[in-house]
């Protein structure tokens, strides 16, 4: 890119203070700017590096007061990091890849939308419907009778699996898994028996599921990620579960069959939630935690088995002494004795 | 489907109560099912919904008496569970494709069974057997010399190195790599140097792996997956592994080099197992345990480290409270020192 | 293979003691090789089997030292097992696959240096450069301007994003995701705003990386792999983070956003990395271990949260009898108590 900060300042709404003329072409992290490049400053603990940093221009707030000459040009904004969002959103916008490459594997019985990108080596099964301004990256595969709506953005190799419904504005990163098989089987006399997975996955609006993160399929009945939910990378979500919406959840974490998850939760990485538990709105589970009952509304806990985090905290600095704690009681023990020695 | 309740009743084995007549059309559980849906009732805490689902028919076992009026038409089983089990297979057992779709890469050497599918953008190396009526989703790569038995089910983008056995009836799920370098280096003078790994992976008989599950090959020999194991999703089975006939492991779970692992055991998810170790027929291991030493036949196991699960469940609910025990401890040093004070 | 035990020798440097001419077809472990195969031995704990292994040759050091008669061929090295790696090198050596397989989709404006494989269902992106002699297996998706250098091998079914750096001599298993958006989400008013990802990942020389692990794409700058860094599968490096040479990670590890690793750590699987730490050079980080503080340089830690290795280890010996301490700590009371009595 090459862009005068005027038309950047226009963009993210803030005042100049500087040269509104120079060609911004990159951006970079304030202590790394040169000539050309364009940065932000909103974390304090950075402030030292805007007297010093080459970038030709710095996104700073409104209440930003230098102590010092600075030499790069200013602009400012009510939120540096929104506004220097906002900018990124921008640049990042510019994936408009449209139609559809050679060779791809489209069933007669698909519906294709307005604009919509499929990448060579794609597949598409029957009956299935993609909405308009939706890209599909290479070597995706896409079972019978799946639906996915508008602007929905699905990355390459991904694997979604029969009956799938996917919302608008969803974004899937490469290696994902959706709607295999939910792992149920049954006892039998001298082997297991699979229990069928007849369900589906159904995915809301606005979410996006992280690389190589796998949603199985419900046994019965639907697998459901509300909407605006972040899944990051390496998670399992096994079947029939269902999690509210804007629930943000961490790399690895694996949550079991059945379970409900609410809304606006944050859970960290490597947690594991066992089977048919309620986990309320607005929980918080700190990272490796080990959930085996429900959590209500609003609670903050971490451990496992998972604690309040008050005690968690506290229990965890005593573990790291036990040691004194084991000596303290042998200490009490042989003065008890002597005492009783020296009374009896 | 639209299949008349008495077809089903014959396919169960069930008596009908109720209209044999009507079309079925859906499978639903009993407190969602609507007109035209079977369901069942297993669990006793379902009891209530036989009251009042909209289902028009319901499995139920023999010994179920109605103590209020039904509605919908119920089908008398032994085992209700086992017979939905057996409905639920011969829905999912429709998928009856076969055939090579274009474009797809075999080599000329390789040997394709009856009644194969093949999907596109399967690619299929050297001297590859694939056995009658096993399938191979779109986007699987199978790598030189690997041979594959018959009624197999391999998904989508699933990655198979050169030299891997693969039993009869196995299932893969989408995402998974069979025969991946073990991860072996020999430290060198500046850097490490890598150890080849020639060996390879066998898959036995009626083994199920999950998706994006990683099967390493072994150093020299085999990575063995016996007959019936389950294997759930992102499952990391290192080099020269050995897994027992009918063991089942929960997601996320990591087994290190060279383990050897009995029959009929349980995993729980999150759990690690240590390199080198031997872990006996029927043992239960609970999730995100820690093992760092052999597990002796049938022995139940939770932590990390892990312990007995009767130690491990007395010692973590001590452990959150542990600031209780250093507070006693505190108060009887106090108590001591005062009494020592005033006998002194 | 079928070679002469003579020539093995020449490769690896070796003294022959028994017949120089026997043919070796296959290599196995000494305790389960058959005439035609060579073996090694290395561990003392396999000494016995050099006595009744079928191998029709054995690898063993300079300083073995027979105390029965030995029936197979013996090949004296300096060290056992590293002679043993080189010959598995030079079998291993041998996939010398080149050119371009059809159908695969290369853009017009990316460049394909000599002797480079591209398997069918390969996917290359715009302005791609790819050197000399490297491979990229089949249904492999490669974005963008990314650059790859020479000798490297890429798995099939991997995903790289686009503006990826790759190195030479760098192995990717299959699977594996290169540059998916980091984890990034800014609190909005009723949803989450994604921070775009417009950074990238590079990946130094003579790095391995694992089987589906996935290393996501900085928000701004670089993702840095250090030169000779070998990760296993699974394991999920967040945006920004930076992982000095020669360091080594087992599977499942989670390493958290703009974390900076050190040379020649060792890390576990399962272990935990929260957010912005500083790890040293030289760390040991035990298996499952949870990270919440920065990391000085030769420390060895455990736990979760981490500890120094012996307040953990003998911290996790009494938690294992924790009852024990608390019976104790009763006991105490009771006698205290009586004592009170008696005096009071």
């Amino acid at each position: 890119m090459k862009v005068e900060i005027k038309k950047i300042a226009e963009l993210i709404k803030g005042q100049i203070e500087g040269n509104p003329d120079l060609l911004i072409e990159n951006i970079s992290k304030i202590e790394e700017a040169k000539e050309g490049d364009i940065s932000f400053l909103a974390n304090p603990k950075y402030t030292p590096y805007i007297y010093t940093t080459g970038a030709s221009a710095v996104i700073v707030s409104n209440d930003f007061v230098a102590e010092k000459p600075v030499k790069t040009t200013l602009i400012k904004v009510e939120d540096a990091y929104q506004a220097f969002s906002k900018l990124l959103r921008f640049i990042d916008g510019k994936d408009n890849r449209k139609g559809i490459e050679t060779p791809s594997f489209i069933h007669s019985t698909s519906k294709i939308g307005k604009d919509v990108y499929i990448g060579a080596f794609v597949y598409i099964g029957e009956n299935v419907i993609i909405e308009e301004g939706t890209k599909i990256y290479p070597g995706t595969y896409i079972g019978d009778n799946t639906k996915i709506g508008k602007n929905t953005k699905i990355f390459s190799n991904v694997s979604i699996y029969h009956d799938t419904v996917i919302g608008n504005e969803v974004t899937i990163h490469a290696g994902a898994v959706i709607g295999a098989d939910g792992f149920g089987f049954a006892p039998g006399k001298s082997h297991y028996k699979k229990v069928p997975q007849i369900g589906n996955v159904i995915i809301e609006d606005y979410v996006e599921i992280g690389a190589n993160t796998s949603i199985d399929r419900a046994t019965l009945g639907s697998t459901i990620i509300g909407k605006g939910v972040k899944l990051d990378n390496f998670i399992q979500v096994a079947h029939n579960v269902e999690i509210g919406e804007n629930t943000v959840i961490a790399a690895h974490t694996g949550i079991s069959g059945s379970c409900k998850i609410g809304k606006n939760c944050m859970i960290g990485g490597q947690v594991g939630i066992a089977g048919h538990l309620k986990i309320g709105d607005n929980v918080k589970v700190g990272a490796q935690s080990g959930i085996s009952k429900d959590i209500k509304d609003g609670e903050i806990v971490i451990g496992s088995p998972a604690l309040p985090y008050r005690n968690f905290k506290k229990s965890s600095i005593l573990f790291k002494n036990l040691s004194d704690l084991h000596d303290r009681i042998t200490q009490l023990e042989k003065k008890l004795k002597e005492k009783s020695d020296q009374n009896g």
